[in-house]
């Protein structure tokens, strides 16, 4: 294996070297000094891409409905990127690279690059790696960046809320309506969508889904997110999604919500980064934290002083 | 109100005083400066308790699991005090609020002290709050302290594993046992137990997840977590059940894996509370951040370097 030259590989990626992308993703993911020199070299391209996040409940059709925007998005001469991210334990997600198989229909063709992300042990790891992936393909001139996760908690929101537009996906069922609140996706949704619209009680969840996005408090200009019945299969309706998708982008770029929330997004991202170089600084205090947890255990220190000795020795200024 | 005097309320929650004591753990969760005065009062009193924690799917019968656990407890003469969380979002949690009334038949007996903490925004907090809250009922002399919760992520594992044991509830049927693999439940159990195991499939159930746990790594005098068959509504099996509880007890403090595990526990507490402590003296720089959210945005600066600069603003020192 050739070490990884950053400039030379930027300029390779940006020129349509897909080996070159897939080396720039993996070393962004990996974190060293080169992922601090590919991110300098590529910030200043960033920006462009239309980032769309897609998720839902296991089995609502997240990989087939992703497919069948990508082949709307091609005809119409659009490039996409893709990053499907599974952070589920190392000993499930059979399923999802069965999904993952499913979308290699597109991995022969030049305009479409698609990237699976799993985790590998640390969820932080995987929601700070997410968003530098995303600026990769951002960077390398992709015009939509589809970021597909599972919806099943805290982990996968803060994934999926690096998109400038988030699409949730539905199915007729009521375990899945129920589902999607407890994950607490109603609140984060930008377009939803009825997969399986063919299906007995489709028009049901599609009514109870429109009214529970209809519940949502929402002030005077507000975007109000739309619901839209597809079958992805037949490809059903996806025109229509992908319609709904460019409406909200073009009413976030006119109304200046798109700047807050990616302003938004760069502030978390940097909160998060300076959490792990905290946390770096603090695991190269083994010794001390030795010490303090031997004091906590016998009585002889309260659990908060020792964090405060801890913050001290790393240098941090509290009150 | 009046406000609360950490010595008086200390002594008087030492002597019996069930009022003070839930202003104690009110005080706790707040985590104010009387927060931490009341933990350097307590922390001498701590460490004798018996810490245990019980999670399972929504539906296996924690409530009547953790209900019968406490009757049995207290015909022996043992106290027993509970912290129930419910991580849930605000808008979820009917079900558990429901589970909790059920609970209160133990609420007039004076050996026994029941508590809900519930996620106020912030799961981080919870999950810090709960050791607290447990080294206040700690301290007060309970022979017995149960963190219950839902079994549904790794917030719960978190809030979980800061008891001396472990213990994983299943009812029968398949879905209950993929969900312990996926929420990573198989890993953390020191003690499983087959709710209602008069229903059908339940001894298949038992046998699957004995199974799944033998197949645990384990080396040579690692504890061998049972799995115990129990009917909680009819108190079936919940004899055999704290026994188990108590053997792993026992086990712990023989071979040391509970010294082992109290300071691992002590470890992850400092440090999450020196996290929250570097998260607050981030967060009072505010310009600081719109500054470099918005260098970022411009393609100015890479979200690496700019939390570089947060760190050295606030005192870290990196590398």
């Amino acid at each position: 294996v050739r070490t990884l030259d950053p400039p030379v590989a930027v300029a390779a990626a940006r020129d349509g070297d897909r080996r070159a992308l897939a080396r720039l993703i993996s070393a962004v993911e990996g974190r060293g000094d080169s992922a601090r020199q590919i991110g300098r070299l590529l910030v200043p391209f960033t920006g462009h891409a239309h980032v769309v996040g897609i998720t839902g409940a296991p089995g609502v059709g997240k990989s087939t409905t992703t497919s069948a925007l990508i082949d709307g998005w091609r005809k119409q001469g659009r490039t996409v990127g893709v990053i499907a991210v599974d952070p589920s334990s190392p000993f499930t997600g059979g399923a999802l690279l069965g999904d993952r198989v499913r979308m290699s229909d597109h991995s022969t063709d030049e305009g479409t690059f698609i990237r699976s992300m799993a985790a590998r042990g640390q969820l932080g790891g995987l929601a700070a790696a997410t968003p530098a992936a995303v600026r990769v393909l951002d960077a390398c001139g992709f015009d939509l960046v589809v970021v597909e996760t599972v919806g099943v908690g805290q982990s996968e929101i803060d994934i999926v809320r690096c998109a400038d537009t988030v699409l949730i996906l539905q199915a007729p069922g009521m375990g899945d309506r129920v589902q999607t609140a407890k994950a607490g996706l109603l609140e984060i949704g930008d377009v939803f969508a009825v997969n399986k619209s063919d299906r007995p009680g489709a028009a049901a969840t599609n009514r109870e889904l429109k009214s529970m996005v209809d519940s949502r408090p929402m002030a005077a200009g507000d975007w109000r997110p739309p619901v839209v019945a597809i079958v992805a299969v037949e490809a059903t309706g996806i025109a229509e999604l992908a319609e709904a998708l460019e409406a909200h982008r073009e009413f976030s770029l006119a109304s200046g919500s798109l700047t807050a929330r990616r302003l938004d997004r760069a502030r978390s991202e940097i909160l998060g980064l300076a959490a792990g170089g905290f946390q770096e600084a603090v695991s190269e205090r083994a010794q001390l934290l030795a010490h303090l947890s031997e004091q906590v255990l016998a009585g002889r220190l309260d659990p908060d002083d020792a964090a405060h000795q801890v913050l001290t020795d790393v240098g941090v200024r509290t009150r």
